[in-house]
């Protein structure tokens, strides 16, 4: 068998060595952060530390399910293609909460920027408000985004607290006991294949899906700044972005596998830093696309006042906008990547 | 007396022969303009060429009044000052029709880019939309974006035909008269100061003009593409954006100052690209910011639907981004034009 070096914790193995070490590493992970978790949910004062276990406890779902399906050809096929389904299901049950809590925050953080104090001067061009304009300047669009803004946290604060439901529920379920229980002999023996000997082709093959999908994105256009891409069609139906968002949320989780592919090859260090920014880009692309979307979902809402739905529609496009720009920022990032590594 | 160096026609003269050749030119052109703007409002068919007319009178207006800006200290005082603001009323007014033509056929343009054909597929994720999604997905986007377009060409059609009244009503009153009448007698004689003898001063200040409303320019912003300097504070108030677009309009309106002082001075060559592209940028600047604030006025018409209302809150902001994206192109233009001419 060819030897792997674990070039971080400076441990050297078979590749079934390292591959095991890694994946029992995460399986400890998970099984200490689902004890805290379930410490901190009868503890009044946890509402915190039951989120930040729920987090360690998705990260370490996200890892071994990343990693079963990278090494599969390392592994046991049929444990391996059973387990990964069920530790997805998880980890999206778990990332909910979080997620409308994030989507949120970022809403309302653009509907403060949108709607700060008015009539203030740049700078550069000093001048006193007029009296005309401190008396007659309506007051319409200030009160819609005021409005907007308790809409969506009504809507996303009722989304939060029902994905916390499942969340608890899907932990107290017998589906949940048995992942845990199948990680829970992963922490101790690892079902690896006979004759499986080398990380390296499905840590490459990982390489060159990444490198495929990015080779589909339109790189040349996000390049362009301010080609206004992110909102075409954006009033033509609920579903234009998706389209458009879809080969960009591909290459996230591609870049997800290829990142913790180098981990299992490499150790965890720190990612390079043009890789940690092109992931970086990628969430933020995510988080901005589905903020645009509740905003656009919001402003469906029946009987909504007309100043509501304007904001809504300036809220929804700086939020495309801000899908345009982590499409520019991970092109920058790309193209110094592949500079530096070629 | 200086002999001035005529470059581009290759004449050579006094720094008040040049002046005066300039001067009489555009003069000429404004009165050949307002005998073709004559002839063709009489005609059924000259729609067009009455527009094409008044934009030549309308330019040389503009090119008269900058020069005896500019080059007021090799005129007479009080004759320049005293027509100065007569030929800028002339082509504000004559311009509205034009700017309000050019506003509507650019949201027009923003709104159908913004709803074009729905659930097209990108080329890199071609997909067929599901049956769901035909079914169900809700139209009021697209249906909000067909009633805003009819909303804006309501309201600028109507803005448009009073503007085209008005400007008719200009051109037969007195006042204009008045401003013809001292054109024709510039066309024959240009009133010049006594012991004026370098166009070179002036034209350095013009300069120097530019250059400090450029420096007060948030320039380094403005080159970081993303910036969402151009939608903060959108929500704000309607006179929000005003404070900080205004730096930017003096500096197109400067901008405009260098370059017809160049004509003066060098003749009519085409500016160095850059430049060309510098003005160009303001010019997109201040045409989005015009359409920016019709969208967000036309979104306080009273008892309009929330679908309507927000596709008019997307225009708005695509079109605040249409701003900033000018601002970037203006910093681009710029810098390359400092670098190669330093």
């Amino acid at each position: 068998m060819a030897q792997q070096h674990h070039e971080m914790t400076g441990t050297t193995g078979t590749a079934g060595e390292v591959l095991a070490a890694y994946l029992q590493e995460q399986a400890t992970e998970f099984l200490r952060s689902l004890r805290l978790h379930r410490e901190s949910t009868t503890d009044a004062q946890g509402a915190e530390a039951s989120l930040e276990a729920a987090r360690a406890l998705r990260r370490a779902a996200r890892r071994i399910g990343a990693t079963l399906h990278t090494f599969r050809p390392l592994l046991d096929t049929e444990w391996a293609a059973s387990l990964r389904p069920e530790l997805s299901w998880l980890s999206d049950t778990l990332a909910q909460e979080h997620a409308y809590a994030t989507r949120l925050h970022r809403l309302l953080n653009a509907l403060h920027r949108l709607s700060g104090p008015p009539l203030v001067p740049s700078p550069a061009q000093p001048r006193a408000p007029r009296a005309e304009e401190r008396g007659s300047a309506p007051r319409g669009l200030t009160v819609g985004a005021a409005k907007a803004a308790a809409l969506l946290e009504r809507q996303l604060t009722l989304a939060k607290t029902r994905a916390h439901s499942a969340a608890l529920q899907a932990i107290g379920s017998s589906r949940f006991h048995a992942v845990a229980d199948n990680v829970a002999v992963l922490a101790s023996e690892v079902p690896l294949r006979d004759g499986a000997d080398d990380l390296k082709p499905p840590a490459a093959k990982a390489d060159a899906d990444l490198a495929e999908a990015v080779a589909a994105l339109p790189l040349g256009q996000a390049g362009h700044p301010y080609n206004a891409e992110a909102l075409v069609h954006g009033l033509a139906a609920e579903t234009a972005p998706d389209a458009q968002d879809a080969p960009w949320l591909k290459v996230r989780s591609l870049l997800r596998l290829h990142r913790y592919a180098l981990e299992v090859l490499h150790g965890h260090a720190a990612p390079e830093p043009r890789l940690a920014e092109a992931s970086h880009a990628l969430n933020i692309h995510r988080e901005a696309a589905a903020a645009a979307s509740a905003a656009a979902q919001a402003a469906r809402t029946p009987r909504i006042a007309p100043a509501t739905a304007y904001a809504l529609g300036v809220l929804h496009a700086d939020q495309r906008h801000e899908v345009e720009a982590a499409r520019f920022a991970f092109q920058q990032a790309w193209q110094h990547e592949t500079v530096s590594t070629r």
